[in-house]
C-alpha cells in the first residue's frame, strides 16, 4: 500500500480526553475514532491488528479442536429469563421492543443461546464439543473509558465447551489455559493466570489473564516466591494470629464522645489499636439488610460478600437505612446483643476477644466484648481485602499488590446452564444426565489496546510482529528522485511478493514527518531510501524495538528482510 | 474433521415453515438454526461457507483498491436526523435509549458514519478513496422469511468511494460493477445488472444485481434480444400509439348501473376498452393526496411513484378517504373538472381523447373525454407497470419478466451525504468543492442462499467449489475394518498436508446415510472407501455436481483430488 492514497489520519496532538497510552496511541496513529461514549470506529491500519488478533485467536482455539459458529446478536428475552441472568446482569444488558413486540436483547455474551443449541445434543457419543465464535457483544457500561479498554460494543471470541462430566471439563479448561497463554504471547503481553470470582456467570471456578498495567481495572495481589495470584476479589492471604488478653465477663460501655471513625478510637483514651476493634458494616444484600463484621484494620471485598451470599445487588446502605435498622448512625455501631439481623463475619474475627466496638448509641463504644460469646454471628466468611505485604497463603512469599487489565476469563460453568435449561444427553447406560459446559472469552479489541500498553515507547506504539498492520515501511526520503522511485519500488515488489506485508511512505512530506509517522504507527521495520545511501549502493534498516540501525545493500534488502522476520516470529 | 466429531446436525425432513429450497437445505444440511423470526444461529457447516464467501468478496474489494474499515453497529440517533433517514427508513430502523438516555440506532447500513469519518478528508489531494468493511446489519423486517434471504439481522459487505468528481464516481461505479460480477461468478449464480430504483438511499442511479429463482421477491423485466434488464420498479417498454377515434366537444354522461371495474365498462353495453379507459386511483403522498391516472389496462408501479415526486410513504387512499376527497366511490372516479387536487398522469395517456373514466357518482361514467382538454393534469410521469410480452425499450425485443432474488445493490450517491453532513475538501484551486460519495452493498448470508437456489438438485445442495464448507468427504464404509482405517486416514493426512480440507465420515452409520448426507450437504468431491475396493487396490471418486463415479487407484487419490480440484477452480 502506498501510504499516499492510504487513509492512515495521523494526529499531533492526543485526544483531550485519553489517560491510557493505548487510547492516545491509537487516535494519534490513525487506528481508529471514537462515535460516541464506548463506540469507536476501526480506521484502516486498526482494522489490519484486528483481524490478526482473531486470526491468532482463531488458530489457537481451533488447534484444541475447536468449531466456529456465528450465532446472533439479537436474542429473544424470554431464554434470558429461563436462567435468570436477564435481571443478574440487567444493569449493563441493552434492550429494545420489536416491531412484534417482543423484547430483544443484544447479546452481552452467549451463554443462553450455544446452550439453547446445544439443546440438539443427545447422546453421551456426541460429547465432547468445543465451540466457538467471534461474535460482537453490547454492554452499556455506565463509564466507557480508556479507549478500547472499556467500551459498550466490542468483539469477543468466546467458546463454549460441552462434556459430559467435570472431568471432561477440567480437560478442556485446561487446554483453553494452553491456548490462551499461547495466544497472549504471541500478542506480546505477559499475561498471569489468576483465580477470579465468576460474578454473574453462574460457574463456580474461574481463572482470569491479567496484564500488568497502571490504567487496569482489576487489582492482583502475586505472590513474589511461588506461582500464587489471584485477583484482589478473590485473593486471601496468611495473617499472624493475635494474641488477645483474657476477657471481661461481659462487654462494657464506656463514653467516647467524638468518636467516629476507627482511626479516632485509636488515640482516644481507653480506645484500643485497630485490629483490637469490630468494624461494623451495614450492607443490602438484593434488600434485605446484613450486618458485616470486619477487623477494625481490615476493608471489606464487596465481591466476596455478592459471591458467598449470592446476591446480584450488594450496596452499603445510607445513613438513613442504617438508622433505622440499628438506631444509631455509623461511627457508633456494633452487632452486640442485636437480634433477628443477618450478621456475617470475616473469619479473621473468629475465636477473638476483648475487642472494641460501637455500642450502638452514639458517643458510646463497648469494650471486652468476646466475639463468640456476646455476638449471634450467624455465618463466618472470607469477606476482607488482601492487602500488599502480607504473607502468601501458599508459602512464606509476601504478597504484591498491583492494577491489571484483564484480557481474558474463562469459567468452569458446570450444570448451571443444564439445570435452567434442560441441557442433558443420554449415557451409556441410557440415563439422562446433564451436561457439564465451560466458557472461555477473549476480548479482541481489548487485547489489541493491552498489546500497546506492554508494547510501546515514548515515540509511540512497537507492535509485535504477529500483529502489526504492516511487517515494513519504506520511507522514500525524496519520493521525486527517480533512482529512489525505482529502487523504492523494486524492493517493495520484491518483498510483496513474497507475502511481506509493506506500507511504502511515497508522501511528498519531509523525513521528519514520515519518521516520526513511521515510530508512531510502530511499524517493526522501517527501510529508509535516499539519494546519498543510494549513492553507496545501501539502504537504511531500522528496527522500532531495538532503535538498531544499519546500512543493507540494495541487492540484499529483500532477503534481509525475511532473516529479519523470520528471526522477529521465532 | 471426523464426522464422528463434527456437530453437523443433518435431519430427515424439511423444517414446517420453508419454502425456499435454499432454507429447507440449509435446516437439513446442519448449516443453520432459526433462534427467533428472521434470525439465524450458524452453526459450524454454515459459519465455514460464510467465512469463504466473505473471503472472496474481500478479496475482490482488495483488488480494486478497497481500504477495510470496522465501523459500529451502534449509531447516535443524531447523525441519521441529519441526513433525514432517522424518518424516511423508520419502518426497519430497531433502536433503543441507553443508560445515558440517548437515543441508539442499530446500524441498518452505514452511508451516514462512514461519511462522518471522512469528515477528516480536507484536500482534493487525499481523493479518491475506497473504504469498505464487512459488518453486521439490523434492518426489522416486517416479515422475515425464506431463510436467509430476508432476515433482521445479516452480515453485509458495504464500500463506499470518495471522490472529487462525477467522473472519478463513475470510475468507481465501474469498477465495482466489475468486483461484483466477479464475485457473484465465483460464487456460482448467474447474476444480471439491471437498473434499480435508489429508494431511501438518498442517490440517483442505481444497478442491482439479480438471480433469477422462483423465490425471488424482486421482479425483472429483460429484453430477450440486447442486454436491457431492469427492476420491474424502474423498468420501461416501448408501446404501439393507439388511434384514437376523432372526440367529441364536450365528455358526456352516462349511466352505468352497477358497473364497478374496468373489466365491467368493457363489457357494458356502450362502454369501452380498456386502452380506451382512464383509471383513476387516489393516493396519500406523506399524507398529501393525489390523484393518479393511467390507462384502464396499466398497472400502477408504486416505487415509480414514490421515486418520481420524491414522497417517503406512499399509500393508496381508504374507501372513506377517497369519498371525502372525489365525492364518489371507488368504481366510478374520474379527474374530470376536478380542481385543486394535485393530478399525475402517466405519459402513455398523453395525447389521448374518445376516452372514458368515471364520472365522480356513483353508477356514472363519463364518455368523449379529451384528457389534455378536460383534466387538469399537473404532472406528466412514467407511472405504470411495464409487463411480460412488451416491445424491448431499447431494441425491437420482446420483455420477458420473471422474478429474482437481489444478492447485490449499487448506487451512485452524488452529493446528497456531503450536502447533508458537510462533507467537502479544498480542490486544486483551494475551492470548497462537496465530496462526491457512492455506496455497494452485498448480503454474505443472502448470498449463500443465493448460491444454493442456483446450485442445488433434488439429492442437496451441490456448491460451488470455492465456498463449499470441505473440498472433499471421504465416506468410510466400514469404519470398523482396520485396513478402511488405515487407507482413509492416510488419505486424508495427505490432503490435509496439501491444504485440501476434508471432511472424514468415520461415523457408525450405514453406508446409505453416509452417501445421503454427503449429496445433502453437498460436498464437491466423496471418496467411497470400502473392502472390496481395497481388495482391487482402489477407491472410488464421486463426484457431486456430474454424479460421476470412477475407481482410483489407491496411490493416485491424493493427486487425482488436487487435478480435480484445480480443474473445479477454473
Amino acid at each position: 500500500m502506498r501510504w499516499s492514497e492510504a487513509f492512515i489520519p495521523t494526529l499531533r496532538d492526543d485526544p483531550a480526553d485519553a489517560e491510557a497510552v493505548s487510547h492516545k496511541l491509537l487516535v494519534r496513529g490513525g487506528y481508529m475514532r471514537q462515535l460516541m461514549a464506548g463506540v469507536y470506529s476501526m480506521l484502516p491500519l486498526g482494522q489490519r491488528v484486528r483481524a490478526k488478533v482473531m486470526a491468532i485467536i482463531k488458530e489457537e482455539i481451533d488447534s484444541i479442536g475447536g468449531q466456529e459458529f456465528l450465532l446472533p446478536q439479537l436474542h429473544p428475552s424470554t431464554i434470558w429469563e429461563e436462567t435468570g441472568r436477564i435481571e443478574t446482569m440487567a444493569d449493563i444488558i441493552m434492550s429494545f421492543e420489536d416491531s412484534k413486540g417482543g423484547t430483544v436483547i443484544l447479546g452481552p455474551t452467549h451463554e443462553e443461546i450455544f446452550a439453547t443449541v446445544a439443546t440438539e445434543l443427545t447422546s453421551y457419543k456426541q460429547l465432547p464439543q468445543l465451540w466457538y465464535h467471534i461474535q460482537t457483544k453490547f454492554r452499556d457500561e455506565a463509564r466507557p473509558k480508556s479507549g478500547l479498554l472499556r467500551v459498550r460494543e466490542f468483539t469477543m471470541k468466546d467458546s463454549y465447551t460441552f462434556d459430559v462430566d467435570f472431568e471432561g471439563l477440567d480437560l478442556q479448561f485446561d487446554r483453553h489455559l494452553g491456548a490462551y497463554k499461547r495466544i497472549f504471547d504471541r500478542l506480546g503481553m505477559d499475561a498471569v493466570a489468576v483465580r477470579a470470582s465468576s460474578g454473574a456467570m453462574g460457574g463456580k471456578e474461574s481463572v482470569e489473564f491479567m496484564v500488568r498495567s497502571d490504567v487496569g481495572e482489576d487489582e492482583v495481589a502475586a505472590c513474589s516466591s511461588c506461582d500464587y495470584a489471584a485477583n484482589l476479589e478473590t485473593a486471601t492471604s496468611t495473617l499472624a494470629a493475635i494474641e488477645d488478653p483474657g476477657g471481661m465477663s461481659e462487654p462494657e460501655r464506656f463514653a467516647t464522645p467524638g468518636v467516629r471513625t476507627i482511626a479516632d478510637l485509636e488515640v482516644f483514651d481507653g480506645g484500643a489499636r485497630s485490629d483490637r476493634q469490630i468494624k461494623t458494616l451495614v450492607y443490602l444484600l438484593d434488600g434485605e439488610p446484613a450486618l458485616v463484621l470486619l477487623r477494625g484494620d481490615h476493608a471489606l471485598q464487596e465481591q466476596k460478600l455478592a459471591d458467598t451470599t449470592q446476591s446480584i445487588e450488594v450496596r452499603a446502605a445510607h445513613a438513613e437505612e442504617i438508622n433505622n435498622i440499628l438506631g444509631a448512625d455509623a461511627g457508633s455501631l456494633g452487632a452486640v446483643a442485636v437480634d433477628g439481623e443477618r450478621i456475617l463475619a470475616d473469619e479473621q474475627l473468629r475465636g477473638r476477644r476483648a475487642m472494641t466496638t460501637g455500642a450502638n448509641a452514639n458517643d458510646f463504644h463497648l469494650r471486652g466484648v468476646d466475639i463468640e460469646r456476646d455476638i449471634a454471628v450467624n455465618e463466618w466468611h472470607e469477606l476482607r481485602t488482601v492487602e500488599a505485604g502480607e504473607s502468601c497463603p501458599n508459602c512464606d512469599g509476601v504478597l504484591e499488590v498491583f492494577p491489571t487489565i484483564e484480557v481474558g476469563h474463562i469459567f468452569k460453568l458446570g450444570t448451571f446452564y443444564a439445570d435452567k435449561l434442560g441441557l442433558s444427553v443420554l449415557d451409556e447406560n441410557g440415563t439422562m444426565i446433564p451436561i457439564v459446559m465451560g466458557s472461555y472469552g477473549i476480548g479482541v479489541e481489548r487485547n489489541m489496546a493491552a498489546s500497546i500498553e506492554a508494547n510501546h515507547d515514548e515515540k509511540g506504539i512497537v507492535w509485535p510482529i504477529e500483529i502489526a498492520p504492516y511487517h515494513v515501511v519504506i520511507t522514500v526520503v525524496r519520493p521525486d528522485d527517480e533512482r529512489s522511485s525505482e529502487v523504492s519500488a523494486a524492493i517493495y515488489d520484491e518483498l510483496t511478493a513474497a507475502g511481506v506485508e509493506v506500507l511504502l511512505d511515497d508522501r511528498k512530506e519531509r523525513p521528519g514527518v514520515k519518521f516520526t509517522d513511521a515510530e508512531l504507527i510502530g511499524i517493526p521495520l522501517r527501510i529508509t531510501i535516499g539519494p546519498r545511501g543510494l549513492e553507496s549502493g545501501v539502504v537504511e534498516f531500522a528496527e522500532r524495538r531495538s532503535g538498531e540501525r544499519r546500512d543493507v545493500a540494495i541487492a540484499n534488502a529483500a532477503s534481509e528482510v525475511l532473516a529479519f522476520l523470520e528471526a522477529a516470529h521465532s
